[in-house]
C-alpha cells in the first residue's frame, strides 16, 4: 500500500518451459523488484495464465518506453498475449442504472470513503430516479430512456459521452436494459453486469420469481463481463444466501440486494486492481 | 434429548382463523405438554402448516387411539393433512448405491457413532463395489445390475426387499439409476436423492463437466424428494463451495463430495426428525 | 407487506402448560386472524418465549385499549413479562458514527432506497468527518467531541438531543467510544452496536491486528446490545470471512468493512421488525 | 493427475530480489517444466515464500541427487530454507483418537475410497471404543490409557510404535489429551490437531459449553499444527456455522461434529499436498 508507481503485466499464451524464466529474468536484470507474481497452467488446454507485478522504482526504463520494450524483448519470443497497467492511474468509471438504487449506493459509498481510489464521471440511467442521488454526490447524470425505435441513437448518445469522459469501465448496477453488440464491441471486457441468481440457473428476467417457483433453499448473484450472449458472459463472482420456506417473493428480493451489491463490488474490485483475465468464457481471477 | 416418548403431528390446510388455538386446546386439554411448535402460513396461497410436538407422559389418550382420537376432535372441523409420527419408534433406512462411496461412508458413520438413532437392514447397488463395505460393517447387501432389459424384475426385486424390512426411507447416495414410476410411486416422499449440483442448474448426467464449461465460480448439491420428473422433486436443501480458474473437473468432483455428503446427511436428518413437509413442489422445513 | 396495522406481541416467563392455547385463544376470540407465531422452551431453564403478530383490521378491542387488556386477561395468570408493538408505527433511529462512514452510508442508503422504513432524525460523531454526509442527507448533524473532562456534559447534551427527537434505537455504526452506564441505563436494549471480530475473541481495541498477529485463518463481526460490559452485550448477529496468509492488516480491515455493515444491518433490521428479545445475556432471535 | 512423478519444493528466505529468477532458471535449465508456481512476499517483515512444482520426466538430475544440488546451486546464494518433496511418495498416517469416533471414520472413509493416496498403519487411542473401527478397517490399534504417572512411559511407547511405522504425519483426530513438550519436538510441524471453536475464542475444555454459555451465533471449528502451547499453534484452517437460540448445548455439540470433520480434514489434505508451510507462528497455505 505505497505510494509509489507499480508495473502490472497480465499474460497469456500457450504454454511452454521458460517463460517465467524469460519474464523474471526480464524484470530483474532491468532492475525491478517484484511485489507479487500468480501464475496458473491450464494443463488440459496448454495455456499460461501470469499476473507479475513489480516496483517500478529503480526500474531502467522509463514508463512510457516499457510497452515497446517488452514487445521487443519478451512478446516476440513467446507469442504472448499481454497488457501493462500502472497502478498509479486511476481508472475512470461509469454506471449505468434503472429504477433500483441499491448498488448504485454501494459504490458511491466506496468511492466517497475512498476504498475504491477511482473517478466516477458519469452516471446514466433510462429512468429519473436516480438523478437526486447523483446530485447529490456531484456527479453528472444523463437520462437517457430507451425503447425500441430510439435505442440506437440513445446508444450513441451514451458511447459519445462515455469516450468523452474517457471511462474505462462500465458498471451495470442493476440495468435493466440489454445492450446492442455494437456497444458491446466497443468496450470488450469493460462492462461488469450484476446478474441477480447463480447463472446458468435463472437468465433472464425475474428470477426471484422463478426461484420462489422452483422451491429453492438458496438464492445467489453473478457478476460477470458483458457479452452478445445475455447472461452468459464470463463470470468474475458469484455468491448465494440460504432461503426458506418463510421467504415469498418480496423476502427473496430483500436478501438478494445485499447479495447483489456484495457481489458487483468484489467484481468490479477485482477489476480495478487489474486481477482479472478473460479466456474463450471464463474469467482468471488472480490473487 | 429425554428418553420419553413424544408425539409429532404435522398438518397442512387452507388457512382459517383458529387453528392454532384449535390444536394447542386439544393437547392442553388432554394433558400433553407442548415441547415445540412451529407454524407457518403462506399469505399468498392461504395455506397454514404447522408441525407441534408433545411430551406423552401424562397425555390421557392411549399412543395406539390418538390417531382415531385427533381425527374425530380436529381433523374433520378444519379439512386438515396431518400425520401422526412417535418420537420413539426407530426409522429404518435401506441404502441405494453405485460406485462412488462417500455418501454411503458418511450415512454409515453416523449410524455406527449413535449420532442417528435409526437402523439400516438394507444396502442395493447396480454395482459389486459397495459389497465389501456393506460386509464390514454387517448390513445385507445386494447386487442388482440394472439394464433395460430388466430393470422391470429388479425394481420388483427391490420393492420385495425394501417391504420385507419394512424400510421408511430411501436414501439414493450417488445411486446413478433412474427409478420408474412405479417404484417412486410406492414410496411417495420417502426416497431422497442427492444431485451433485444447484439446480436447477445443471441438472441430469455429468454436472461437474457442464460447471466446469460454463466457468462458474461455484459448485453445489442439492437434495430432494424423487418424483417422477428427473431432478426436479422438492428440494429439501442446497449448498455450495467456491472455486476458483485453478480446479479442473477432478478437482470440482473433489470439492464436490464433501457437499454432497453434507447435503444429503442433512436432508435425511431432517426427515428422520419428522421436520419436513411436502406442498405441491416445495419442502416446509420446520425448525 | 400490506398497510394495514398488525399487532405483535412479545413474551417471555416462566414455561407453564397452556400459554400458547391461552394467547391464541385470546387473539381468535376477539376477532384477531394471526399472521405469525413462532415459539421457543429452553427446557434447561423453563423460560417460555413468543412472538405473535395478529391483523388488526377485525380486532373488536380498539388499539389503544389493547395493553391494559392484555394485562388483564392474560399478564396475570402466567406472569407473563410481554410487549406489545404495532406494525404501522415508523421508528426513530439516531445514528453514532466516529471517522469511519460504511456502516453510516449503508444505513443511509437502506433509508433513502425505502427497504427501511424508519425514521433517521438525528446523526451525531465526536468527529468532524460525517457532518457533510449528513448535510447530504439532509439530516441533523452534532459534533460532540469526547475527552475524559467533557464526557458527563456531552453525554448529557446526546440524551437530550435522543429524547428530544424520541429516538427508538440508537445504532453504533462504528463510534469508537465507550458510553457510560447511565447512558446504558436510560437506552437498555436500544443500542445497538457493531464490533470487528467474532466476538468473544478480540475485543476491545484494534481487533485485525490482534486477527493478524494471532494468523487466523477467518475474520468476524458481531453485533449486540450493549450494556456495561464492553463488548460483552447479548449477540444478536455474527458472521465471518475468509483469509489467507496473503491479508495484511490493511486488507483484514478492507474485508472487514463488508462484513461489518452486513452484520450490523441485519442486526437492526430485526429490531425493526421486533424480532429481537433479550434474555438474560442472549438474544431469542425470532422468525 | 498424471501418474509421472514431480518434485515440491518449499523455500522461505528473506525476500531479495531474483530469487524466483534463479529457480525459475534453475528448473528451466535442467529440463524440468514448471506445473505450478505461487510465491507470496510479506513486504512487512521481508519475508519470500514460494512452492514450486515441476514434471521430472525430462529433469536431468537423478532424483536421490536433487537435494544436494539445489543446496550447491541455489541454497547458498540466498540463504534459502528449504525442503524438496516427491509426490510420488506415499505418505504414512497415525491417527490418534478419544472417545468420539466422527474424525476417525471420516479420515478412513478418505483412504478407504482412495480419495487421499496416504498409507494408515496405525490408530492409537487412550480409550477402548475405537478398538472395533480399527479392526473393521484391518488397521494395527493399540489402547495406550494415559495417566499422570504412566504418561511418560505411554509416549515413549507411542514413540516408538510412531518410528516403527515411518510416520510421517499424525492426526489427532478428537484425542483429548495434551502432549509432552518432548514428544510435540519429535514430530514438529507433523501433529496437526482439530479444536472444537473458532480459536483463539474458547480454547481448553467444554468449548461448546463456553459457546451457549456466551450466546453466541456462531460455532467454529480450527485446525491446527500442534505446539507447546494449548490451542495456540500455528493455524492451517478454520470454519463456522451459524446457529441460533434453539441450539442447546447437544445441538452446538452434534452441528460442530460435521465441521469439525471437515476442518480437519481440509487441513490435512492441505499437509498430504505440501502445500502449508510454518512460519513464526502462522501458516502459508499455497494454492
Amino acid at each position: 500500500m505505497s505510494f509509489s508507481n507499480e508495473a502490472i503485466l497480465l499474460i497469456h499464451c500457450e504454454d511452454k518451459p521458460g517463460i517465467i524464466a524469460a519474464v523474471t529474468n526480464y524484470i530483474l536484470k532491468h532492475g525491478g523488484n517484484i511485489l507479487d507474481l500468480d501464475q496458473h497452467t491450464d494443463s488440459e488446454k496448454q495455456r499460461f495464465y501470469m499476473r507479475v507485478s513489480w516496483d517500478l522504482q529503480d526500474f531502467d526504463i522509463p514508463e512510457e518506453e516499457i510497452e515497446t520494450h517488452i514487445e521487443e524483448e519478451l512478446g516476440d519470443s513467446f507469442n504472448m498475449n499481454w497488457k501493462l497497467h500502472f497502478s498509479k492511474k486511476r481508472q475512470k468509471l461509469a454506471i449505468f442504472v434503472s429504477k433500483q438504487q441499491h448498488c448504485l449506493y454501494d459504490i458511491l459509498a466506496r468511492w466517497q470513503t475512498k476504498e475504491w481510489e477511482v473517478d466516477i464521471p458519469l452516471i446514466i440511467s433510462n429512468h429519473e430516479y436516480a438523478g437526486e442521488t447523483a446530485e447529490k454526490f456531484g456527479i453528472e447524470f444523463h437520462h437517457l430512456p430507451i425503447s425500441k425505435e430510439n435505442k440506437k441513437e440513445q446508444e450513441a448518445e451514451q458511447v459519445g459521452l462515455l469516450k468523452e469522459k474517457e471511462i474505462d469501465l462500465i458498471v451495470l448496477a442493476r440495468y435493466m436494459q440489454i445492450l446492442s453488440s455494437d456497444f458491446i464491441d466497443e468496450f470488450r471486457n469493460q462492462i461488469i453486469n450484476i446478474h441477480h441468481s447463480f447463472l446458468p440457473a435463472f437468465p433472464g428476467a425475474r428470477p426471484y420469481h422463478s426461484a420462489y417457483e422452483r422451491g429453492v433453499k438458496i438464492i445467489g448473484a453473478t457478476s460477470h463481463y458483458v457479452t452478445e450472449d445475455l447472461d452468459e458472459g464470463p463470470i468474475i463472482e458469484q455468491d448465494i444466501v440460504h432461503v426458506t420456506h418463510r421467504d415469498d417473493v418480496d423476502s427473496l428480493v430483500r436478501k438478494g440486494r445485499d447479495l447483489e451489491t456484495l457481489v458487483l463490488s468484489r467484481a468490479v474490485w477485482k477489476h480495478i486492481q487489474r486481477k482479472t483475465l478473460v479466456t474463450a468464457n471464463r474469467t482468471i481471477i488472480f490473487n
